[in-house]
């Protein structure tokens, strides 16, 4: 029986990339989304086409009970050994006022309480069988927080945290949390086309996108890859990942009165 | 008539000390705690004593419109120079197993949410009046993550990000947001009692207290003073504060196998 | 008799404001610098044209011995209860290939090693006399590194480290050591003047200067002051300074493909 | 004719597995090393038994010109795709006062100075070539200074910041820098049972090393090999190595009063 990795949040970008990435490698994937079930035929449909196990079914991870049923669900085909973790929780640029109640709060949903439920759900079965290992896409808002972004950057800034909290509890009994700052933009139509428009990324594609200067999800996935099979003598915690031609977030760009 | 310097959360700990602090150096103090009339009383009672000038009720600052009746209230006795937003979301330690659903939400509502209303509800004004200050107590869970502390780490992380973008907003606008990193244990019966029990604060209190080895309330509002007038072209935005006797989180206490 | 605090890089800029600060608040002021006699004269007679005490003389605190000789002189007239070490490193922006052996070599002398030579030679005195206060000036080079700041950025890098291992050695002992990010342009002729060249200063300092937006060193001088007389139970070990209108090292500014 | 993978500092840790999975992986591998011919014959014989390919001698890297030399010579026998720097400065603990002049130049010597040479020495051809990759092995003291570590942190500090100069400068160019922090004792006789003598080492190999508690150089080395074959867009800059049963840095180990 293959093991399981379950994939929430498994959409056209890192999710769709990452799925791929593990059933080709041995892994049933059961995959979730909140909406697109075109999408999602598609892509468990590409994964048998070559020679991959998956499943899965749309499923809104902010309603109550809703990521405890994929946990027990996805346990029932086989035992999770790799719980990708994908949702964003991104609403572009707004300023303070801009930013309702209501947006605040689902992006805390979705980043922070949905991950909280998923370790819930899914680490007593992974320390009964003493390992597992939890991979949590993340952003570059989990670490400094930019203006506009008071709803993303708080949820992230959790998310961080709480990767930090599960990694202190499961680390010593064998399960493996790993942080991800996604620190670019992701050649993804699902989440960057979404929020900037089919246009704007159409071009952006067509300019840094083809020398490289987007992050290709596919690539992305190898270094998830990468983490989920890192021996336990050797594990990361936290990765950051860029492309080759931007410079980190820790840097200034250059501009006549840059600090230094 | 006097600046408002509006604290939210003012029990017997940080919050209370600012709020003499700030009286004794010419503000009006406008007070809320959740609980606690008398203390609530006591505090102004003092405040008034030694002719300072103090207001303030029992609030909920979770529930809905609370926070922002709060700021409304305090804006008709006067321009609110200094808001400190003193709430804490210590629950002690607890395995993600014991954390229910509802203290991780409580967690975010208090450490997170609240601040992002008060900040709705007050920044206009601020803003308006182009000047203002914003402090907010802030604990080391703000910036790792340790074992047990899932729904207080999450939400601390998320109030330091928000803390940023705040400030990436406002600072250009005048505004002033510091997050305060409280990296030890204060002296302070209305938290830290109440957290290890009155036996073992008494306890504490004569041995590393009697030392200056716990963190002293009144001192800290020293610090906030400071914070709240810095001259604009000097701010800080980060500030951590602990007792000298104590090393910082990011050292390894001494230990045979310490990592070097 | 009055404490000493002996400042090393007392130049025209945060140096010499610091050395007014404390003088004027009670400090014999012991002043070096490396070149500039009449400089260092005409600061000495401000200072004690407004009723201070401070002595001083020219130095290179790079070349053997010296910095122990400073520190042994200074000791005679007072117990130094200060040491503000003020030394800079930066040669402005430089590719790896322009940048030499001897000016990478040059920056680790005058940011670290000058720095670990003070330690060494002050701290037995501060220990034996149960207290005294360390203030590093230090720069964003040392929390992130820069294109171009090669030699800067891996000195700064190695004083905030030591600042670190000395605060966890001395700390305990009564010794306050604080390392302070000055994260922006200092209204300062001898270095930033220097650096640009007197004609864009002159022109930096009437247009966001005179907004404020330069950092202004007799405002970092008040926060050098609050630092070195926080009561010992809630020290401060990392602060940041820059100007309200200048977002921090960890914001991107704003631009079109900015990362969220 | 095969790429070249140059390593300085081949011991019989990490450098030398290092050496073995890339030569396993089709570089040749040129080794250099301080001392130790014997080991350093060892580890090339090993890696030729095995069908790999590889040179190499004994180099003091921090006297003048040997690294520049060690670059050339490397250079004659194919294009350096890959440099390893895994120089060590680590000289156990010590106090301010048992640290001397000495030590802590040598100290910045191996760390900061001599990548400063190597980067000065590989880059241009590299640059030339389009590509290559820098992995720069580090510790926990480059980011955070723990109590007795004045030499070894003020210099990995340096280095740390200097990686990231160097990513800034070379990153844009195609060249690929990594930081690595070894957060963690190594199971490797040549540093760690160096440092803590050999029955400790012995002890420790046998309790917590059994149960892959020291990292495993041979495991490390996957993770570098993954690092060096990243694709250009989605790079790391910084990862975090450390064993499942160790908590990382930033966290307290269960202490009575420990932070929360």
């Amino acid at each position: 029986m293959k093991p399981v990795c379950l994939i929430i949040g498994a959409g056209a970008g890192i999710g769709g990339c990452v799925a791929k990435r593990f059933a080709g490698g041995g892994y049933h994937v059961v995959l979730s989304r909140r909406s697109d079930q075109n999408g999602l035929d598609r892509l468990i449909k590409e994964i048998q086409q070559q020679g991959g196990s998956a499943t899965g079914r749309l499923a809104n991870a902010v309603e109550a009970g809703v990521i405890e049923n994929l946990v027990t669900e996805a346990a029932e085909i086989g035992q999770i050994e790799v719980l990708i973790f994908n949702l964003g929780a991104q609403i572009g640029t707004r300023t303070l006022a801009q930013t309702s109640l209501k947006q605040f709060e689902l992006g805390w949903r979705m980043a922070c309480l949905a991950l909280f439920r998923a370790a819930q759900a899914a680490m007593p079965s992974m320390v009964k069988n003493g390992k597992g290992c939890f991979l949590v896409t993340s952003s570059t808002a989990a670490v400094r927080g930019n203006e506009g972004q008071h709803a993303h950057a708080a949820a992230m800034g959790g998310r961080r945290m709480l990767c930090q909290t599960l990694n202190a509890e499961f680390g010593p009994k064998g399960i493996h949390v790993a942080h991800i700052v996604v620190d670019g933009a992701v050649d993804a139509p699902d989440t960057l086309g979404k929020l900037i428009g089919p246009k704007n990324f159409a071009q952006l594609r067509d300019t840094v996108g083809s020398r490289d200067g987007l992050l290709d999800p596919n690539q992305i996935a190898e270094s998830y890859w990468h983490l989920a099979h890192q021996h336990r003598s050797a594990w990361t915690h936290e990765m950051d990942l860029r492309p080759w031609s931007e410079l980190p977030w820790w840097n200034d760009k250059p501009l006549p009165t840059a600090k230094i």
